[in-house]
């Protein structure tokens, strides 16, 4: 007995946005001079058919979408087409495109599969145009992120009570991840690439916090095992020393992406003047944020506050420094724009960017925050609101 | 100051493996005729580096090999090369290859990049070589996997102290994700490919062990979230459900795989009986195997022996089936050998292999369980031994 629910293809609520997504898509593709895209990546699966299929995504040019199904079996609507393999896909088209875009970010393999599928057809990038598109978010997908932003300060706030003293780093977001979880958390940490492997998000505490990654996260830490060497390494939390969490935020599909520090005791004047630097880049990156300004322009702000203050040596790493302030989240963490000094985003309303100035003070550990922010008409408004003082655990 | 165990690239204790996977990727690039191999995916680099990095691996024919890092900083070798963009690669090498093996399940983009920066050098597929190797296990291997499924069998050991009646599948989960990571579970499910996603594991119980999902899993259920269509979706646990739970077994980079179903209350005749036929399949199964025997012919035994029982319309799924009863694992939980109707492996000396002959039954549950063998010179041992019966959680 197939769940009731698993009916028809587009979730109950999801028809208008999904078919407003559609035609965004037809109209990028208009503009490339593509005829189609084939849509095969699971993130772009679940925006365009509202869950995560086995299949592929048709979009033409005119707004026509059909859905080709692999799994599961009992799915719904006009569009829908069951195929065993991609190469039946062409049957069921009304005309064979010429140029086709494809997701030239997915395995080489497929690709040359289904450009052989659509008889070497001409294909050009649409990856690059999914992208784009996601990152500006509908009322739909900021109401979804403000529900995972509601849920995930509600984790936050419960740290200081799962913290005790002696505890590891491990220990500690051991009990967050179960309270996470227990809030609502789908657990699955969506990352664009493989630039980025996580587990469920990155607690460091002192020296740890130095080690340097070979992911392109902010913060780096050792983690337990080589085969993911980030994050936390088993450190005990000691006075001294700052706890910086960064945790997923995935409650609905959507995320938002949120960083709290932490302290043991009475910690560095360093490291609570950078702490306090951070807030003040926060606020005024926020202050600074509406359609229209330049993501590079916000970077170079929070650089040159990092640098007025004297902090440079500590901004983004020490060791190893990450190079960007902050990038847009929705279903994958690392979308655009990218608030990096190279970038050339430029914000418009809709999107939702994740601020993240953060400082390695050496022996003490990371500080900072990061909230997760939606570009309204004439505004930036977070999706994060929470204390952003360095927060004592424990005297 | 970086974590001083961070300076060799090669992990204290890899050496001598390391040096013996590079000899056996060396043979396979003469084999096809490749005089190198560039890899690029985080798990051939965790196999030929003993770490992530961000980077890539160089080995040659001739059996040589070059680490070229971007990212951490502080790694020392005589063979690693500092490097900002692939492009640079070239500069440090002393003999261009006239064909290069890439692995080709990268992403187009990346390939054709990779494929630029070596002057357009002829290319083969090495994503099939690696996956390959790795299908036969060292010692060395085989003894991080045995480790992984003694902390994998102590946890399930602890589900029916963390089940309480009145528990959803959602609660009893995350319980058992949290038992997971206190026992050192790694959390991160390393799965080749897009076919599968999964957060820490998949328990499902009643109705929702018949919920077709999208994904290549033996087993499948609603999920909580259609962005994430799998597994728990907050069905009460009741008398007279099964729940199977089939969860992550990652504590050491390498994983087994491993799946005991539970009983509330008594459970139907048909329930038991499928159980008994799984246990009984896994038996027959472990002593066929041994190298030199084909997957194929492990595969059919399983399906003529739920056949034999009567059980053919439960087995391996029933309003959706899947097409294997079992797989290779390793690094990741999706590796060669296959065990399914069209498979061509045979098994080898070192292959791990998980075995998962299960059965839905509708308004019951899935019953069944799953063990991983790993193949002797004459036969195959179970590295997660416990008890196999359908277990009661409560009266």
């Amino acid at each position: 007995m197939i769940n009731e629910n698993m009916n028809s293809i587009i979730s109950k609520g999801w028809e208008d946005e999904i078919a407003r997504r559609v035609e965004r898509i037809a109209a990028s593709l208009a503009e490339i001079g593509a005829d189609a895209m084939l849509i095969s990546s699971n993130t772009n699966l679940y925006y365009t058919a509202s869950r995560v299929i086995a299949g592929y995504t048709y979009v033409t040019a005119k707004g026509d979408v059909k859905y080709f199904v692999r799994r599961p079996v009992g799915l719904d609507g006009d569009n829908v087409v069951y195929i065993r393999k991609p190469e039946q896909i062409v049957e069921f088209l009304d005309s064979k495109p010429a140029t086709l875009a494809l997701e030239l970010d997915m395995p080489y393999n497929d690709i040359q599969r289904l450009q052989a599928a659509f008889g070497g057809v001409a294909i050009v990038d649409g990856a690059a145009i999914m992208r784009k598109i996601r990152a500006v978010k509908s009322p739909f997908e900021v109401a979804l992120m403000r529900r995972s932003g509601i849920s995930h300060v509600e984790s936050y706030r419960q740290i200081p009570h799962i913290y005790s003293d002696g505890m590891s780093d491990v220990e500690l977001q051991i009990e967050l991840e179960h309270r996470l979880r227990q809030n609502g958390c789908l657990g699955l940490f969506r990352i664009y690439g493989q630039s980025m492997e996580l587990f469920m998000g990155n607690i460091i505490c002192g020296n740890n916090a130095d080690c340097p990654s070979p992911y392109d996260f902010t913060m780096g830490g050792a983690g337990v095992d080589k085969s993911l060497p980030i994050g936390a390494n088993g450190s005990i939390i000691r006075p001294g020393m700052t706890v910086m969490v960064d945790a997923c935020g995935n409650f609905t599909g959507y995320m938002t992406d949120m960083t709290r520090s932490y302290k043991v005791g009475k910690v560095s004047d360093l490291a609570e003047k950078a702490h306090r630097c951070s807030v003040e880049i926060c606020k005024r990156i926020q202050s600074m944020a509406r359609p229209d300004v330049s993501a590079r322009s916000l970077y170079e702000t929070a650089v040159e506050m990092a640098e007025e203050a004297g902090l440079s040596d500590y901004f983004m790493g020490h060791a190893q420094k990450a190079g960007f302030v902050g990038h847009g989240v929705g279903i994958e963490v690392n979308e655009l724009p990218v608030l990096s000094a190279r970038s050339k985003d430029v914000l418009e309303q809709g999107n939702v960017i994740a601020v993240e100035p953060k400082f390695v003070i050496p022996d003490v550990g990371a500080v900072g925050i990061e909230n997760t922010y939606v570009i309204t008409a004439d505004g930036a408004e977070c999706l994060t609101v929470m204390p952003e003082e360095l927060i004592q655990l424990s005297e």
